[in-house]
């Protein structure tokens, strides 16, 4: 059975993402990242949905990116309200070649050809690394980089399904294959115990108008 | 004064490269990473040679590769002894590309348009991801990855100054810009308390080659 690692925030897009891999009949490795984010509590959210969705293995990933800080999500930088224009401070550097980089190398050592990445750039939030040109670039590199694909074993696809979904489609996506939306985690900066989505910052108004035009309650606010 | 995020493991060659970078007139940042590697003594290596050539900052990540394996560097697999044909087994998946990505996030946060990495191709083990093309690609893919580069800030440029050089050449040009050589750490298999190099794996077996060569004596095993 063909394998893949599919990276796993526990937000909306990675895990419709990881529901559509599931649907084409992989054999989903679920990859996530403790990097010390403001909004740690994705992770709970991440567990949760590889429980659901079935996967061979979830892995967590720890490192502090707070050592380099620079966005809003891993220093004290306040996350801001509303959605701004052109490329926000709640942008991570280099995030997501961070996480791609983790995920080639489990890639390689489970020999699975394909990485399956959430990434869309329509109502998305301006990140360069959600682009197609970037993830071209990252496969590119990632057939050079790899003892298995200069040795001809594997070609690694990095798969972006939702790349040119609005976010009212994903949504649709995740119904459609089941996926219970309840369990996913998308606030930048949650507050209390438990933590309840601020429905303030870019990524709680972005999921809010994707389930307003999808026509669908967020099952999360309930 | 100009800035570079210079990869320091504390081998020769990442010593030799930060001792280039510093002559060439950079301010440098040195990045390390604890990795969970058999030969984390490096480390300790490579903040001598850190503070010996001096540099604004020393910064070590720390994430467990073994829970990725795959490589005799992190599992319980065992270093082999003299230099084998092809890929060896000491290659750990994506290592340069992981510490490449998270230089480049530095970089980003620095402002830094220049990332050194002490890859080089001439007496080296055989490793993809220190050859030119993949050093092209993750340039390619770096500029593409971050709001800094997509904004027109900053072109980063990935610079390999040992690339086309033997190991002699790079201990003689260590030498000449008064490296000691006797801080830097190469051995993959550490034996022992204070750790002493084993003198059978591939790495301890291409430096002493190269200090021959070279008609250097090596100052660490004096």
């Amino acid at each position: 059975m063909k394998k893949a690692v599919v990276l796993l925030s526990g937000g909306i897009d990675s895990s419709v993402t990881m529901a559509v891999a599931k649907n084409l009949g992989y054999n989903c490795y679920a990859l996530s990242f403790d990097y010390r984010q403001r909004h740690k509590v994705e992770l709970e959210a991440a567990k949760k949905i590889a429980k659901h969705i079935g996967v061979k293995e979830h892995l967590i990933i720890s490192f502090d990116m707070r050592k380099i800080g620079g966005s809003a999500l891993t220093s004290d930088i306040e996350v801001p309200e509303g959605i701004k224009e052109g490329i926000p401070i709640t942008y991570v550097p280099a995030r997501n070649t961070i996480f791609l980089s983790f995920a080639l190398a489990w890639a390689e050592v489970l020999e699975a050809s394909h990485i399956f990445i959430g990434a869309n750039i329509t109502d998305y939030s301006g990140y360069p690394d959600c682009r197609p040109e970037y993830l071209h670039a990252f496969e590119n590199m990632a057939n050079l980089a790899t003892k298995i694909a200069t040795e001809g074993k594997i070609k690694f696809v990095i798969e972006a399904p939702l790349l040119y979904l609005t976010k009212a489609e994903i949504i649709k996506k995740g119904v459609e294959l089941g996926l219970d939306f309840s369990l996913t985690w998308s606030c930048y900066d949650p507050k209390g115990k438990p933590p309840k989505p601020c429905l303030k910052c870019s990524s709680c108004l972005i999921r809010a108008k994707g389930f307003n035009e999808a026509g669908v309650t967020d099952p999360l606010l309930k």
